[in-house]
């Protein structure tokens, strides 16, 4: 590629109605142009970009929504305070390669008289499900609606929401929504830390102690995979987080990689998943990682 | 239009592999043909072929599904009962001008592991969602696959099942569904009986009492135009039914139009609509007219 080419700008576009949305794409369908969809609160970060890359390399155009989703807030959650940041968000947008920002406002998501609710019984369930009621049937419903205004061939979720990629999952398998999801790993800080809008409610102190979540799960990995038994493996864990100045904890689990059910043991059949949930100071972090057995 | 043009037989294929199906959507799309979709739950009468009519008028291509779905039959029910006349179905589609049967099987819908409800709060609430619990998140949640699968430019329902559309003009604003949704008027036996494929259930003396259901419908909403306290019209009616040998009475209520909130009385701002279900026999009944209050 020559160097012209490399340093070429696309064209980048920031929408707000839905009609002039579904214009772009019908354009770009019409040139034959495949489409991907990176769904996002916004406060972008490099996970985000990430999948935006992720986004170009199966896609010729890739859609960014930003839409800070207050359906999937609980009433003591952080919605007002959840950060907003559009110009900057744009700005990062455009030099990733993204094409369009579609930047809704809420009275445009949710019209007057709104009343669908699309829920998911099992993968929500458990896990962040039992800790924020409501949460997935907020993302359910709001992703079906973004992926149904865009209509993309492909649309990309990180892991690091990992059971919210495997209720999303569910939802187009279930609707028949035709789109293919695509999940992007985890991206994380040199130290570990899983990148997340969140971290920058963390106090210096605070972001010193984050590393040692994602440590304490790889450590619990590594136990599991030796043969320890997964009782005692999660309960060290758990004690090593409060140790460590973590509390409370929501949830650090081993669950089917899948269908989120509870393991009680490492099996050799399916794939499994660390997850965890946890306050730090007045924080919620949430981390995950893939366990896999060794081969039998 | 030539003799010839008359006389000529569109190709008809009953498909039941969603694949297929899509392929056969996106072969009509790259022609640049429209395409309308009529779900039924089959044992067709001429209510159906009424929206496949109105369907023709609409697009180029019209599929009809045909699918008994047991989501939408509370256990009390006549899910088994349900009559099932697929071949005589197909005969009567292809002389109407349809162009594809879709007829996927229960597995086919709901494949192992399914766990996906949408959802409809306000219209889906009394009337009918009072007496058949669940009923109506069964039906919201198939027409969303069905529309889903199909992505059709038009989707048509009849009005008989008038909550029902309501629900899912509701869920296709709310989801954003990319369809347009047209009601066709309900089409009526000689004597004002609704056409239904529960009636094929009455005897002969029922059958004879039935259009009586109809008669009372036309009588309350003549008295309400006429000015009459809704209070008592309604009173009225839910006798003459009764004295009929109609009963047990789900409901006779008078409903805004869209919302379907419940009236007291006819106002001249918005159209109104007198709704009715109940038993005749062993056979549940339903049926609906519109109530014009006279201009200002």
């Amino acid at each position: 590629m020559s160097a012209s080419a490399v340093s070429f700008q696309p064209p980048f576009s920031l929408v707000r109605d839905v009609a002039v949305l579904r214009q772009n794409v019908a354009a770009w369908r019409a040139a034959g142009l495949r489409v991907a969809l990176v769904p996002t609160m916004g406060a972008l970060h490099d996970g985000h970009l990430s999948l935006v890359r992720l986004g170009l390399a199966h896609a010729d155009r890739v859609v960014v929504s930003l839409f800070v989703n207050p359906t999937q807030f609980g009433p003591a959650e952080d919605f007002a305070a959840y950060p907003r940041q559009e110009g900057e968000d744009a700005a990062a947008l455009r030099t990733a390669g993204a094409h369009l920002l579609y930047a809704p406002d809420v009275a445009g998501m949710y019209p007057e008289g709104f009343a669908t609710t699309v829920s998911v019984a099992g993968v929500s369930e458990g896990l962040c499900g039992d800790h924020r009621p409501g949460h997935f049937q907020g993302v359910a419903t709001v992703v079906t609606k973004l992926l149904l205004r865009v209509l993309p061939d492909v649309a990309l979720f990180g892991e690091k929401d990992y059971q919210q990629v495997q209720v999303i999952r569910r939802v187009v398998t279930d609707l028949d929504i035709p789109v293919k999801i695509v999940a992007g790993p985890t991206v994380r800080e040199a130290d570990g830390l899983a990148l997340s809008s969140r971290n920058a409610y963390l106090s210096p102190a605070e972001r010193a102690v984050a590393p040692t979540l994602h440590r304490v799960l790889q450590e619990a990995a590594a136990a599991l995979r030796a043969g320890e038994a997964a009782a005692l493996v999660l309960e060290r864990a758990r004690s090593a987080l409060s140790a460590a100045g973590f509390g409370p904890l929501d949830y650090l689990d081993l669950r089917d990689a899948e269908t989120l059910v509870p393991l009680a043991s490492l099996g050799s059949r399916r794939a499994a998943r660390l997850l965890v949930a946890v306050k730090l100071g007045r924080t919620r972090l949430i981390d995950n990682i893939p366990v896999l057995a060794d081969a039998p």
